[in-house]
Order: C-alpha cells, then structure tokens, then sequence
C-alpha cells in the first residue's frame, strides 16, 4: 500500500495498544489488544504531513494524517468542515473567556459520528469489504446506515429491543438491515465483533479505530480555524470515549508534527446520571467500574460500561485534561441557553459541555486570553421528546385579534 | 451606504417590480408592488461582481452580489456550503445524466431557509430594527428563531392553530415569542406584513426579497462547485416561489456579469395534491388560481396560494424553463431511493425533484452531457411522521440467536 501522490509514503497501517506498546497489522475486525483488552488505536507513522485546504472535501484536506491512501470522493456526504461560532451573547452573560461551538450537528446526518463513519467506510471499500454493520441505538445508527447506502454496501443495525420506533425510522430510511436485540446492551457489542469476525461483517461500533481517525479531522480543523492556535480548553462529551480520544490524537499529532508546541486542557464531560469515567477521575483511579442503574435526559452520551473509558482516564492524565459531570438540571439549562442565546439546537449530550464550561469558570480562574472550545456533537432534532421538559410557552389568538395579542405579550 | 473594501461601490438597493418596471428605494416592510400587487424584488444594479472564494462566510463570498454593504460574522451560524453530491447510483438505476444533489439539509436549521434567513437578519441588524417574525409551520420557524436568538432581536413566529407540538417545539427552543392564530393561512400572511409596517417588526415571510437574495448564493455555489459550468437542468420545489425566484436570478446575474452564456432550464417542481403553479403552467395561463383542497404529503410546499406564483410562471417563461408536478406515490418513492441508493434523507417535499426528473427523462430525451442538479430542500428528520407511510421492516431476535438469525435474514 505505497502512495506517491503527495511527497510522503504511506507506510503499511498498523494498530497499536498505547497500554502495552504491542503493534499489530490492521485488522478491521480486532479492536481490542489481545493481552490488555484495551481499545487499540491506529497507529501514527511519523511523516511529513501537511494540509492541503485546497482540495473540496475534508478527508481530502487532512489525508495525509489519515491512514487512508486513496480517498473515493463518491463516498463522501459532505462530512466535516463545520462552522466555529463564537458564542458572544452566552460568553457575556456568564462573564467567560472567548468561547466558540464547534457546530458538529452541521453533518450530513446531524452528528459527529458522520466523520467517523467516512473513513471506516473509506477503508471497508478500499479492502473489498460487502457488509457493515453497527450496533447503536440512536445518531450512529443512522450515520453507518446513510454511508453504508451510498457505498452500496450491506448494512447490518443491531438495536436493543426497547428502541422507540421513530428512532428505528431515522436509521431505516437508508434500508439497512434492522434487527432488535433482546439481551444485554454490553454483551451484544462483543457479541456483534465476535460473529462480525466470523461472517465477513465490520462491525464499526463506537471504538472502532478508523472511528477515531475520522475524530481527528475535527481537532485539525479547530486548530485551522482559530488561525493556527490551540485552544485553551477543548470541552467534549464522553460517552465510548471515542470521540474525545481522536480530538487528543489530533492535537498530538500537531505537536509531534511541529505545528504547536502546545496542547489544549482536554475536558472530557459525562451526564452525572451516567458518569462511570468521572467518578474513576474524581476518585483517582486508573480503571472505572461499571455505573450502576443510569439515569438522565442525555440518552447519547449514557453507557454505563464505556469501551473507551480505560483509555480516556489514561490518555487525560497523561496529558492534564480532565473528566467532569454534570447533572441533568444543568443540561437543560444549557441546552436553552445555547438555542436562545445563539441559536443552536443541541441534543442534551451535547450541551452537557456548555455546563461543563460554566462549572468550571465558576472554580477556576480563567484568563480572557483562554480561548474554549465546546464540541456541540449532535442535533436537538433527533430527541425531540426531551424538550418536552422545557415548558416552551405557546400563546394563542383569532386573526382578529392579533394586532392586540402581540401588544398584550409585548411583541 | 457607500462601500469601498472592494472594487465596487454599493449603490443604495432599490427595490423593482418585474411586471411594471418600477422601481422604489428599499423598505424591508413593504414586500408587493403597490400597482401590481405582486412581490417586488431587490434590483440589480450593474456593477463589478466577483466571487471572494479565499472567505470563510458564504455570505462573504459572495457578499458583491448581495445587497449588503457590511457583513457580521457574529451573526452568521455557518449557512450554506453546502455539498453537491454525485448521485451515481440513482442515475445508473434510472439511465438518467449525470445527476448531483445540492444537499441544503446541511444547514444550520436543516434547510435552505437559513441562506434566506441569513441575508434577512443582516439587513435587520444594519438598520436598526429590533423585531422580527415570520409566519410558518415549518422549517421558516425553525430557522427565523434560530437566527433572531442568535442576533439578540425579539422574534415572533406565528402559527397555525393546528400546529403539531413537536413542530412548534422545534422553532420553540430558540425562545421566540410562539403565538398560534386562529383563521384563514392567507390571511395571516397579508396580517402580519401590515401589522408589522404599523409596529416596526420586520415579518420576513416566504416571498421576502431579502431572503431570496440569499437563495442566489445557491446557484452561485453550484456553479462553482461544476467548475464552471452552469448545469443543463436545475430542479428546485416550488412552495411561495421565493426559492425558484432566487435560482433564476443567481444564474441570470451570472449570465449579466459575463461568467456564462448560458441559463440552465428551470424546472419547478409541485405535490400534484397541491399544484396551483403547475397547473397554471400546463394550461398557458400567466397567471394561476388557488388551488382548492389541498392534499399531499410534501406539507412543506401545500401552499394553495402561492405568493409568488404569477412572478415564477413569468420568469419561467421568459427563460424557457417548466413547472411540473409528482404525485404523492413519485414522491415517497423518491424519498426513499434518495436515502436507500445515495444515504440522503429528504423531506418529501425535496424527494419531489427526483421524482420529477425521473417522469421527465421518460418524456424527454436527455443526452449524456446534460449535467442535472437537484436541490435538496429539507431534512427528512422533521417530517418523521410521513415515514410511518414507508413500512420500514425490522427485525427480532435474542442474544443466543442472533447469528443464526442473521443468517436467516441473509445478512
């Protein structure tokens, strides 16, 4: 698998178990280190790598930190190049430090998970790969299933058998297979690898590490966005851990490649209902335990038993980030703060960072010069029964009446 | 209003009436020639247009074709660049010509409003208005909130009476003021344009001539995005006009500033169920009668009424271009190879142009080199309820038996 078409040579892709150090060829089908049952990552091959903002789509734009050699454009949904909006009017009320959303609803499914599933499906279709397939429940489900439809690949979902249909729907539209799971949540992921293994079927569940790859492109794009600087604090929801793992491989990269010399306070956020990963932080621990019984409105981001957590708490004390929680009456509270004050709609996984964010200006200094970042990682849309909670008053009037109605409320 | 960052100088923006030629200085609260009675567009004074390619905003990009003398970022949520996607497994299904979607779902509010929106709230901000609204069920809702809260100005979305919650949720989170009135759609339209004029809030409605400035941007991007080219065909719903309206005249503006020679045909496409222009159009008529029960699925384009109907049937006339419409049977057709062949999820009321290209390449020869673009509208995710229509199977299974079951299925 040797590329020329820039000035530097892909290198055979390897996996790598940051626990052990062990180095394995990529196999799609193993992602997890046979000796420490961690998640392993792909490995970075020291190279000269470069952007190239010239080219239209942003696997394209950053390929050369991807281990993809070839990139078919006709794959691609358009993921990616997300807006970063300052957030003024939250910024002011809150008396923070500069703040910015890096807007990842603005996907072609709505999530971060599209970035994700780009190159996974990239890479299925450059290894002659016919079936995919994922277990999820909610924004990745519908991701593997858009991508999977326009490679033409079979695409199997596996979801768990409580699953709401309207949920079912948003995935079923691209005509996956669909098939609901009686069982437990955690042994039907092992179980999806193991008969993927065994049938042919890349099961690109959340830890998948061509996944992260995908994450990354994220981190590179804050980084060309705010004008080539790091920010100071990179806020993001931990669910897998995936996500938040490719954002602090990206910066790492950076670094490794001269680019900064800095590395951003990585703060990985949990809805406190379901905080495995925050409390194995908050009580020192190097491995988390399983959280019993969860509970909050942040159904994305709640996985009692994350694949990724290990990792996380790892990754965030080597390089001085952070785990938090956040409850869920702070969530909504950023939820509508985030869509009243500057018009963005996040799902309650999502808004869990602005939350994150206004706990921690409230215990730690920060300067004006620190700049924050806040993943916001999927749409409101897509959860639309939790904004039942929020009481949004409606007004009601005849046509008649209407010039006096607006003046009555105020308008 | 003199503007000298570029080579051009920004004359005052004018408003004109393609009926009557008269011409009136703009007033964002008078939207309908006062001799014709028909909606009044911003006229387009020649000057040296070019395209800003190197800026980040899509309105700084093309800001010298706008009728804006400043841009605020902060006021943007990343609207438009949005992808235009090859659509090759539709078209070799169908024998059809190239084919690509330009997929405005990747939006900030999930659809084209906000490129309408966007101009709109500039314009607002710059003249000092404090209030604005919109009259809407829909994705205008959505998007007029989103951008009212994001610039910090009172905004007021009236409704239906029989608005669904979900859908009045979905504009609700942003904070508006919600008011559902009571009474004759029509009505309401011509009520709130008055009662705004009287009370200084600016109800920027379908038909607004600012926010058709900002649906140009679209046929600009398109024609970048082929190089160059101006596509053979452009298939665009048609609902008040005000979308197809803002096509015509990107390309025309294109034609006028020396980029092209040639216009693309125009086609607009209507719900059979509620197809006033269409029908206007088949039977030669200038001008069209609203349209009596109406009954389809595509609710965002069931206008029986449409303000700008007689101004789509004059200008596509003029440049040689169709209105045509798809029954509801086309249409979730559509939809559905739309995300099962290319992994775009349409609204039905954007499934509508697939669904019209596909009787149209039956009924009229198209040669290889005809590039055709679709404009994908709106996102599937907020008309959910239309996909109960589509019986998406799913499957069931137990942990033990899943590898047998997908086996059974054939997965």
């Amino acid at each position: 698998m040797q590329y020329t078409g820039h000035s530097w040579v892909m290198v055979m892709d390897r996996l790598e178990c940051l626990f052990c150090a062990r180095r394995y060829p990529l196999d799609v089908f193993e992602i997890f280190c046979p000796f420490c049952h961690e998640p392993m990552l792909i490995s970075s091959t020291p190279r000269k790598r470069s952007f190239a903002l010239d080219r239209s789509l942003s696997l394209e734009k950053y390929q050369s930190f991807l281990p993809l050699a070839h990139v078919t454009k006709t794959l691609s949904l358009g993921e990616g190049d997300t807006p970063l909006l300052p957030l003024d009017r939250v910024r002011r009320k809150h008396h923070l430090p500069p703040v910015y959303a890096k807007n990842e609803t603005i996907n072609p499914t709505q999530s971060f998970k599209d970035r994700g599933t780009a190159v996974a499906v990239q890479k299925a279709v450059s290894l002659g790969i016919k079936s995919i397939g994922t277990v999820s429940t909610g924004n990745m489900a519908g991701s593997t299933a858009a991508y999977g439809a326009r490679a033409g690949l079979r695409t199997i979902v596996l979801l768990k058998a409580d699953t709401p249909p309207e949920k079912i729907r948003a995935a079923g539209i691209y005509g996956p297979i669909l098939l609901k799971v009686r069982g437990d949540y955690g042994e039907l992921f092992a179980a999806s690898l193991e008969i993927g293994r065994k049938h042919g079927i890349y099961f690109m569940n959340s830890i998948d590490p061509l996944r992260i790859e995908g994450y990354k492109i994220t981190g590179y794009e804050i980084f060309q966005q705010l004008g080539g600087r790091v920010p100071r604090y990179l806020f993001v929801p931990v669910s897998s851990g995936g996500h938040l793992i490719g954002l602090m491989r990206a910066f790492l990269d950076l670094k490794e490649e001269g680019f900064t010399e800095e590395l951003p306070v990585f703060v990985g956020v949990q809805a406190k209902g379901c905080s495995p990963v925050a409390r194995a932080f908050a009580g020192g621990k190097a491995r988390y335990s399983s959280f019993p019984h969860p509970a909050t409105i942040a159904h994305a981001i709640s996985n009692p038993a994350p694949p990724g957590g290990n990792l996380v708490l790892k990754l965030v004390r080597e390089n001085k980030g952070m785990v938090m929680a956040v409850t869920d009456a702070e969530i909504l509270a950023a939820q509508r703060e985030l869509a009243e004050l500057e018009g963005i709609f996040a799902d309650p996984a999502s808004a869990t960072v602005l939350a994150a964010l206004i706990k921690l200006s409230r215990r730690q200094r920060m300067s004006l010069k620190d700049e924050v970042v806040l993943v916001i990682t999927g749409s409101g849309l897509k959860s639309m029964e939790t904004t039942e909670r929020l009481n949004i008053p409606v007004h009601q009037t005849s046509l008649s009446r209407l010039e006096k109605a607006l003046r009555t409320i105020g308008a």
